[in-house]
């Protein structure tokens, strides 16, 4: 077992890390930007590192720097968190190359599946779902009119570099499709340095359904059941619930999507904690959106469901230490809501600032995971991200009405939250019933809070 | 189901029933004296009434005050909490008479369990073993030295009025007798103007397992299984866990004590979450201590291993629902450790005052029971205890460290606590080792810490 791990990371994702690697036994370094000094994630570590000052090209993302802190401290192992470097494929190879091991996907794997056509095409080759479409990057307007007309509209392009909603249109029919290609070039082109595209059969009344996988270094791979995800703010989630709460999603179902992310993540010996992302539309057919080679955000609704801790599996898995392969069904059901010092009134504007006054909420079910303390100032130099609220009960209604209890019992003074966001969203009828999309936040007023 | 429930109680437990009772949808009311007018659970409540100036006997003790509060508030019940009024036969009957449900035992009940040797004698006859001894009170010295050499020494004397540890006596030998005798009755007239003593066998190696049932209006009760309370500083319990760690302790043994524990129960139709504590000897041989008709200070622990919240099954059965009549089974392992203002490297000694400063540790498998907050009084005039930290994992080895780390975690500033006792517990490799027994504190060194 590594003896010590660097966290090439701040905020709650790095105390995280740093918690369980405290339960282990095994030593942590953080490293840390000027203006996060003061932060927790450096009060409980073992040894912390500065690396630089904002913004974060240079410091949370300067391999250089990360690398150097780790050979300085004598590291023998860096968990990424989510973000930063997690899926930077030359951080990854920097790390083999200095005999570091990197907690995640090796560089080629962080390839395969950061291009989204590649990683798609991989998917189909081992028999997971994916959405039809054009096979790898459209050549022309022609060629995409061609076969849209083949899958029927309304279709999707995309930028194959994309991310968070750039570079993406959807075209309802033909005549819209010229002026939505030159425009996702240019947005693509502007945002990413590449204009690449592909394109897709829009799938109409979507939830985001994501799988937890874990995969060993035999190629064995084992998964966590799902998370839903469809509460979601220009792509950015804002709300995960597992099970899914869908009156489409069934045990069998369930079962299904599992099976098909482990027959994806199997196929390319994936090693590591791993999402795949499918959209699940409304007759039950789900299909392959994108994996991510990483601990996500939401992971704690699975530990709470399945009692495991994942970083602690990631961490295993690292160290070479084979998995069971059986796979884990949620037991209970929890949610998340991810508190943001943000403004959800002024279209969720971030609040950066000095806390002045914090209250965590406590009790049975509830979990808080967050890296500030009250005096703590949020810097404006990164995510607004400032706790996790999870919550578990055993039943969905349980755990909406655990959680509006839990929001209300949480105070946050000196800044402004998405609380207000939350306790609205536990009290919405549409949010109640479960039967959302991903355009459910679309019609979601947060003017009135 | 209730409308409105009065919490006859302050402190971390009136918090704990005000948060399931907004779950519940139920609109709560706070009772609290003057010293507790800036307690969160006076915030938390729908409504608060102040029914008195501290020592508890002019508020929290009496039952005029608190009665009329839930007349006045028009509450349709009263929890009672732990201590105060929860066991006061007297408490249950005002509240019948008054047609407000008193959640917890009837006045009948809490008289039959409450005098020792009436509820032993009621246990023995249902099939639940006992330990040997006299059968109900002792007459006379003569008597007692008489039984004693039938069931062989060591024996015990305990004031059958008894509790915390007054008003009891180990006889190791005849020669002994008379002083334990005469001690023991006068202590226990003086505590509790009641000087009736009873005599039994006295149980070498102990330790102390207490089975959590619930029954309902029909007769029926369950169990949720076992809690080891065997870390006891003079009678009064500093950590509890669940499973029981005990190398005696198997599943067949559980369901023994599940088993002996419901049919007492359900002997006397008793209604309610109640608690029945066994002495479990080094054998696996186990004998009925007393039987707690009211909520535990420890229940959290059950609930984190089971997934029940017992405050909602309380408030359940008060409103007449029947139970499923199942047996729950821990699914992991918890611990509960008690964190009180006191401190330990002087003798336990109670150290009110301002909490200047606070932060709770969070996390997977944390949870944490506290009506404190930063700036936060604490009064001298109640029990010290002023949180409880609750673990879970899926191991005993994993919850150990996992509550190393989140004691480590917790900052109380301005008063001395219990954390350091906790973390040094922690530590211990006899408590590590799971083989302790109730005297394991009498030789633990808090001198250092």
């Amino acid at each position: 077992m590594f003896k010590k791990i660097l966290i090439a990371n701040r905020g709650e994702i790095a105390l995280r890390v740093i918690r369980t690697c405290k339960e282990m036994g095994i030593k942590t370094v953080a490293v840390y930007s000027t203006a996060d000094a003061e932060s927790l994630h450096v009060r409980f570590a073992d040894e912390a590192v500065c690396i630089g000052p904002p913004p974060s090209n240079q410091s949370y993302l300067d391999i250089k720097k990360i690398v150097s802190a780790a050979e300085i401290t004598n590291a023998d192992a860096i968990h990424p968190g989510y973000g930063f470097l997690s899926e930077n494929a030359e951080f990854s190879r920097v790390c083999e190359e200095y005999n570091i091991k990197f907690i995640g996907a090796s560089s080629e794997m962080i390839n395969r599946m950061g291009d989204k056509a590649t990683a798609k095409e991989t998917m189909k080759k081992a028999g997971v779902p994916t959405i039809p479409g054009s096979e790898g990057l459209l050549e022309s307007v022609a060629q995409g009119k061609e076969i849209a007309k083949q899958i029927k509209y309304p279709v999707i392009i995309k930028a194959t570099a994309g991310g968070g909603g750039r570079g993406m249109r959807i075209i309802k029919d033909e005549s819209g499709f010229q002026k939505a290609w030159d425009d996702a070039r240019t947005e693509s082109k502007a945002a990413f340095g590449n204009d690449g595209m592909y394109l897709e059969k829009f799938v109409e009344e979507p939830r985001h359904v994501e799988i937890q996988i874990i995969g060993d270094s035999n190629g064995k791979a084992c998964h966590l059941s799902e998370r839903d995800c469809s509460v979601q703010r220009r792509h950015q989630k804002l709300t995960e619930e597992t099970p899914c709460p869908a009156s489409v999603m069934t045990q069998e179902l369930r079962e299904k999507m599992g099976a098909a992310a482990i027959a994806g993540a199997e196929a390319i010996k994936y090693e590591g904690a791993g999402t795949v992302e499918f959209l699940l539309d409304k007759h039950g057919e789900f299909f392959f959106m994108e994996m991510n080679t990483r601990i996500q955000v939401e992971h704690p609704i699975t530990e709470e469901v399945t009692d495991f801790d994942l970083i602690k599996e990631q961490i295993k898995v690292a160290a070479g230490i084979p998995i069971s392969g059986k796979n884990y069904f949620p037991q209970l059901h929890a949610i998340e809501c991810r508190i943001n010092a943000e403004d959800p009134t002024k279209d969720f504007r971030p609040s950066p600032g000095k806390i002045t006054n914090l209250h965590l909420p406590g009790g049975h079910g509830v979990r808080v995971d967050s890296h500030v303390y009250a005096g703590y100032t949020i810097p404006p130099n990164y995510d607004s991200m400032i706790a996790k609220l999870i919550i578990s009960a055993q039943s969905r209604e349980e755990a909406l009405v655990r959680m509006k209890r839990a929001l209300e019992e949480f105070v946050i003074e000196g800044v402004k939250t998405t609380i207000p966001f939350h306790i609205k969203l536990m009290e919405d009828e549409i949010f109640k019933s479960g039967q959302f999309t991903t355009a459910f936040m679309e019609s979601f007023d947060t003017s009135d809070l």
